[in-house]
């Protein structure tokens, strides 16, 4: 299966996603620098990835200090922790991976440097596995709430690019496709980055799924339209009371499968939901840069002036959300005690 | 003021809106045959733009016969009247257009062909000034509506470069804007030929008219601010009972605009209204070239032979339209007796 992050000897090996669909060209990441650096540049991209690209990002912050004869505590790592943090504002994983890093090495007693590297290196790695696993999972959850004979709609990518695994909304996609539970997939392009166009409908093709690629725009006809029973997307971060952020357009795709009575499920892991954020308000939406929409790889689409908002995520009310699936089982019609119950 | 259709010296000129905003030329047409491509090509666009552009187009093709030593009869130039007419199914206009044209010439009863040849010429100029004052007079209508203190938002382009005058429903918000009447405006980039960010944004600039570019999925959020208290668009064809074809994208800001408790207009010249159309769902909707939505300004953004909808249009009913505004009045809460009114 595809995998775009590889750590090996060393080092965080990433799929330039940006050069996709048509150049796979891998960027090799030593310090944690680099790593902060493909995460704000979005060479890798997705909640999930972003996650266990960070746990990695970490590590190697640590290796740096190792190599100085530094001493290996999270009060030494924290300029470390702050430079991953702050290379994307929105996903909760980045941050979520980070405490998780921070966390067991606060935990190890020995002072042996070493033996803490190493007690890193296992942390991250079961980042990434606990990844791969949760995504069967909810795979697993999320298949047995579709009904055979519709086709679904997805936006941006949550698939094996975007985590460690087979992918989270893309997963169950997938997994609803082998089990003969959908008839094809409906891939919103996903403007301003085109996830949708370059990375889903790579991924689809890659696994023989029928698709059909559509302007951002006219998913509304296409849910008017009735072959849509689902639309299926990911989460960048759940508030408390089943709130979500994900990507920009989302919250569109929600009112409309709401007005055309079309169900609406978000996939997500639990390392997604922010339990202390109460609602969506409190989530900040990163603004990304005007030329974003300005132009595509370098070509102007637009006065070079145009005064651009670009916001890279809205949030979808948990009102508007049939289900929420995680490892941990479904949720439907998310409140507060709902998602809760999932950390029980 | 801006014109993008200029005839003179027995030619039709058009502005070449493809290359805008970056380069500015001028294609010359001296035959029917170069208008009909210029206009499946969409080197001119927008429906009223469209129907005079056609017109030309039928004089042209006279011109031709009449060269030739042909007799100028409405039956004579029946292959022009169809090869015309089918460089765009869905805007109205370009039938509308042609058929006063032959109409027109139907009617000269003097068989000198340079006097009907006249008269013809004096149609398709009438049809270019009537539709200038009819933007005049959409604007003074529709200025009323807006309550000061908004913004609005727009979809793809409807101003003076779809037009022959100040444009449809960005001649009213240029008539807003001078009354004071409107805060700024939201500009859909409208994908997948990105006429908001290539054109209105470039038209918004020369008339120094505050405006923010934004990803067509953005538009949800931007309704959902509460900073906007209208969505006016345009039309390409309006149904007897007031449903109305539009630039793909459309039918979601209605549906968006209705949710969010924004009031959504639609701003078009009768000759949009097809009285022979009795409702949305016998109008034909445009199915363009995959490769529009497979590429982004010349450069392929999803795999080359991606499976692609690529729908021109959509189709947004009357119950989600809060006025229809033509040069003969507003229509609100359009219905078959609001609509056939115009007509009285």
């Amino acid at each position: 299966m595809l995998k775009a992050l590889i750590y090996k000897k060393n080092a965080l090996w990433v799929l330039d996603q940006r050069l996709l669909p048509h150049r796979e060209e891998w960027l090799c990441c030593s310090d944690a620098t680099c790593v902060a650096e493909v995460i704000r540049e979005m060479a890798v991209r997705g909640a999930p990835a972003i996650g266990v690209a960070a746990a990695y990002g970490y590590l190697l912050g640590a290796r740096h200090l190792l190599a100085q004869g530094d001493a290996l505590t999270p009060e030494r790592l924290e300029p470390v922790f702050r430079l991953l943090a702050a290379a994307r504002p929105t996903a909760v994983n980045l941050v979520w991976a980070l405490d998780r890093m921070t966390r067991c090495l606060a935990s190890v007693t020995d002072p042996d440097p070493e033996l803490r590297l190493a007690r890193l290196a296992d942390e991250a790695h079961a980042i990434e596995r606990e990844d791969v696993e949760s995504n069967l999972l909810m795979g697993q959850h999320g298949v047995p709430l579709l009904e055979p004979g519709w086709w679904v709609l997805t936006h941006c990518n949550t698939g094996a690019l975007a985590t460690a695994g087979q992918g989270t909304a893309l997963g169950v996609v997938r997994d609803a496709w082998s089990a003969g539970r959908i008839e094809g997939v409906y891939v919103d392009e996903t403007r301003p980055w085109l996830q949708g166009a370059r990375l889903t409908a790579w991924e689809l093709a890659r696994e023989q799924i029928p698709y059909r690629l559509i302007c951002d725009s006219a998913a509304a006809s296409v849910l008017a339209s009735g072959r849509v029973g689902w639309v299926i997307v990911g989460a960048d971060r759940i508030a408390a009371n089943g709130d979500t952020a994900n990507k920009i357009g989302t919250y569109a795709l929600a009112v409309l499968a709401r007005y055309h009575g079309v169900r609406f499920m978000v996939v997500a892991p639990r390392s997604t939901i922010d339990r202390d954020c109460v609602d969506g308000r409190s989530i900040e939406i990163e603004q990304r840069p005007a030329d974003e929409v300005r132009s595509l790889a370098g070509r102007p689409v637009a006065p070079a002036d145009a005064p651009v908002d670009n916001p890279a995520f809205d949030v979808t009310p948990a009102a508007l959300i049939d289900a929420v699936v995680t490892e941990a089982g479904v949720v439907r019609r998310p409140d507060r005690a709902g998602i809760a119950g999932l950390f029980d």
